[in-house]
């Protein structure tokens, strides 16, 4: 049994779900591992993993819609801004979903249902360069 | 060290929480791991998995009803109507939930604490067949 | 490739993040482990695992209360008040947030990024000792 890092770079422009999945089933298939389990890890706290439906955009914008009124950026408690009003709701959406996501791998494949697709959550305006960490261990 | 796929099937009728506990520790047993760690996987978008208090349905009780205010059915924004008003929040839920968990293996039993469960917690209202991949990593 | 088993403890006096980056990396470093994954899990249902800032305390300040709005203590339809009315709502944002965090380990270090670290999250006012599961898989 082996164990495999290797590195996602994923370029973001605005607010928003960025797919993943076909780059984490690439540094699966160039690692071969067959069978194993693969942990996805963002190393940032204004941006976050989810797994979410891959099939209907507007299940995605109303993601983002919900996600924008239950952590407003004009919430008049807030008291950090030192990069902006989408810093602090940033954090926030980051901790209500995930940094981690460890799914299994079987022939090969990472054995996602029909319709799941692995999401980075951006939730800056501006542009970033977001690092993933992709951690296989298996055989 | 091995790495063990088994699936659960989990027949639910309406939005609630399932306990899966035994049944995750049953498929520990039955690789005969003793130390490790089992990671169990959602293949939903419509459900998810949370460890919560598995004594008191009061709980329980309470924690749907949250759910059920905090992510409405009739939030007038919502665009994703495709299969009922259960449609859009069931994804939202989710999100805001978890997809996967992984949990100790030690002395042959999963390291859950005294009032921790697994649950499935579904968020549709129609029976479905639900399949979550249980993997364990461990000797 | 081995797996090692630790336990921390925090002991916490009242709601709020408590840091144990420090912590974790300590038992990595004792165990020997260059490259593998590590994965807390907190054995409670009344607190939990938030990966989070940790350059700023504002930031942080600001996450709490946001999370006294989003569940409140006083919400009149929860039922479940054995242990006070902070009882309810801290497993609701046990919930919300995470039992579990899988983080990557190469050359022998936690590969957070740069202003990420690991917390616990106390949901509870009343001091509690707090038992978190530190399991490293590598070598």
């Amino acid at each position: 049994m082996n164990i495999h890092h290797d590195q996602l770079e994923v370029r973001t422009h605005g607010k928003g779900l960025y797919e993943i999945t076909d780059d984490v089933q690439s540094k699966i298939g160039k690692r071969g591992v067959r069978n194993g389990t693969v942990t996805a890890f963002v190393q940032h706290t204004s941006c976050s993993l989810i797994v979410m439906e891959n099939a209907d955009p507007s299940a995605q914008r109303d993601l983002e819609e919900f996600f924008e009124r239950l952590v407003p950026e004009d919430a008049d408690y807030f008291t950090h801004h030192s990069e902006g009003s989408d810093d602090m709701p940033s954090h926030i959406r980051m901790v209500l979903t995930r940094t981690s996501e460890t799914v299994p791998i079987a022939d090969g494949k990472i054995q996602l249902g029909t319709w799941q697709g692995i999401f980075l959550f951006e939730h800056r305006r501006a542009p970033h360069r977001r690092k993933v960490f992709i951690t296989t261990i298996g055989e």
